[in-house]
């Protein structure tokens, strides 16, 4: 499939002599800068204020802010702690970091934990691209799909979960038509989906959040593919708000749901979606765009960032290791026990 | 209940010594500036332009339009012409001009047709009084609201639909929690429901609209209570983008869902919701907000401004004449038919 290099073209968590380099996702599509990080609490603030974000992306940028520390011979149980409280929803930030942990167990060498990076960074990709070569397999040609959020090369070493799928499942001729969700309030789907799409030549219609059960109910997609922060014991899966009503939707229409994420998201220790703390965020990234106030002051706000999918609303959950159909707790322990 | 004046401020369409004044609700809630309309024509397009929205007031705001017309000794027809072709969703735009055209047919004296303008809105106000009793009869006390769009004074003579229920549902202790959706992509939950709320000392959460599923789920709201913009013969209804999403949630999760209209938003013409014309509104609406770009140049939209609840996802139709129970053409025509 030599066509599929167009469509793969961006990379936004660079290691660059010594340094973190990170494309900003806040001033994406509008503006292409890159922002520096030298330090372990460098790269805490860019996951917490949202320069990298996507759960394989701050998971990834988190391994390089404990090679940074450790190269200043700093605190290592501090820098962990530290990159640890960035952001509570998504697991793999626990995970690379547990990985880069034991590593550090294992001998504090900087170089060590460089190499342990550099594969955790590597493993994402290939990840994704095997993700992306199962899940495109399961889409029968001339499909429509929806998307939410932002799940490409920008939320990952690059190439992407679900948008890895709808990239392998374009460039195989499965997927004819991409609809992708703005993503309220912080609008990834809007901002950075569209942006990654247009850029990889990959045709593609935004749509307001509202519009997906219309959308579906016009016949116009078969598939709705989405991301994943957090996939509990169960297969009960946390991503972007609004994942669950499109799931709701989707089966509502006879739309299959498929979720795709490396087998890092998934969290064994945690038996049910009930059991995953939803990361509540500021009131106030509802109540203006674009720096223009947009709600009367005094208003509140419930902001939310992320939901819980049930496992029974889930047709197709894709990690590197395999397909798992209708996901329950049975299927997961098989897949993913110890 | 001499509280309830207190919820019950806010009048947006005035009739002014000859001229149409209209709270411009484009600038609102940052501004509150008023549009005068001299002409019928300055009303088409003061609708066309969603100066004026909501489809009780564009009927109302018509009617005077014509009124506007006979007082200048501009064609009639011409003026019903340009008016009917504003907004083609609401169907009480057709309707108030077709009352209007009957009184002209019964003599075109100016005073007649004055009269007749302001007997639509005095009656759409009282409608709104009406429906507000009739549909927070229905809600046990203490309970939590979701609503969407804005239904309220802003958008009919006064009082609103589903604002008017949740008005007089908050005056009589039945409606504990509000919530409102912030109605992408023109924020009419954001920019004017909180607006009108918080002006009308109506507490009330403001959510992106795809966080409506999680709050149900977390148990928050027992009802969405939304308008229409157009109710078929069999009782499916058209209203605001998002409401469809929201029906098939409340269904989902057990929250009764209710619609609440005037007649004249009943259109027996209408067979089913596939006879209503969907309005698609410019993609641009999708790429830009607070005059600030934040979708990449050449990108692509599908901006479908309304959706179609099937009458099964709806649990009560409450307009000024009663409340229908799971409504269905034969319920309908026993209550609309001729």
């Amino acid at each position: 499939m030599s066509s599929l290099e167009h469509h793969d073209t961006i990379r936004a968590v660079v290691w660059n002599d010594g340094a973190l380099r990170l494309l900003d996702q806040r001033r994406l599509p509008l503006s292409e800068s890159w922002l520096d990080c030298h330090s372990a609490n460098d790269v805490a603030t860019a996951i917490r204020d949202l320069v990298v974000r996507g759960a394989p992306a701050i998971g990834i940028a988190a391994a390089w802010g404990i090679v940074l520390a450790a190269r200043q011979g700093v605190d290592l149980d501090a820098a962990i702690a530290r990159l640890r409280a960035a952001r509570p929803t998504a697991v793999n930030l626990m995970w690379a970091l547990d990985r880069m942990r034991a590593r550090i167990a294992a001998g504090t060498d900087a170089a060590a934990l460089e190499h342990e990076a550099r594969a955790i960074q590597a493993e994402d990709l290939a990840a994704n691209r095997r993700m992306g070569e199962l899940g495109a397999a399961l889409i029968a040609p001339g499909a429509g799909v929806l998307t939410h959020c932002n799940t490409g090369s920008l939320a990952t070493a690059g190439y992407g979960t679900a948008l890895g799928v709808i990239r392998a499942g374009f460039a195989a001729g499965r997927i004819a038509r991409v609809y992708a969700g703005e993503t309220r309030p912080w609008l990834q789907g809007a901002r950075l989906t569209m942006w990654e799409l247009l850029r990889d030549r990959i045709p593609a219609k935004l749509i307001a959040d509202s519009a997906a059960s219309h959308l579906m109910k016009a016949g116009a997609v078969q598939w709705a593919i989405v991301g994943a922060d957090r996939i509990a014991a169960n297969g009960d899966t946390a991503n972007k708000i609004g994942t669950y009503q499109i799931a709701i939707a989707a089966r509502h229409h006879g739309v299959k749901f498929m979720v795709v994420a490396p087998s890092s998201t998934v969290d064994m220790r945690t038996a049910t979606g009930r059991d995953i703390e939803i990361e509540l965020r500021d009131p106030g990234e509802l109540f203006a765009l674009g720096g223009q106030r947009i709600v009367a002051a005094g208003a509140q706000a419930w902001n939310p960032v992320f939901d819980v999918t049930p496992h029974d609303l889930i047709d197709v959950l894709v990690t590197e290791r395999g397909v798992v159909g209708n996901p329950d707790a049975d299927k997961m322990r098989a897949e993913f026990g110890a």
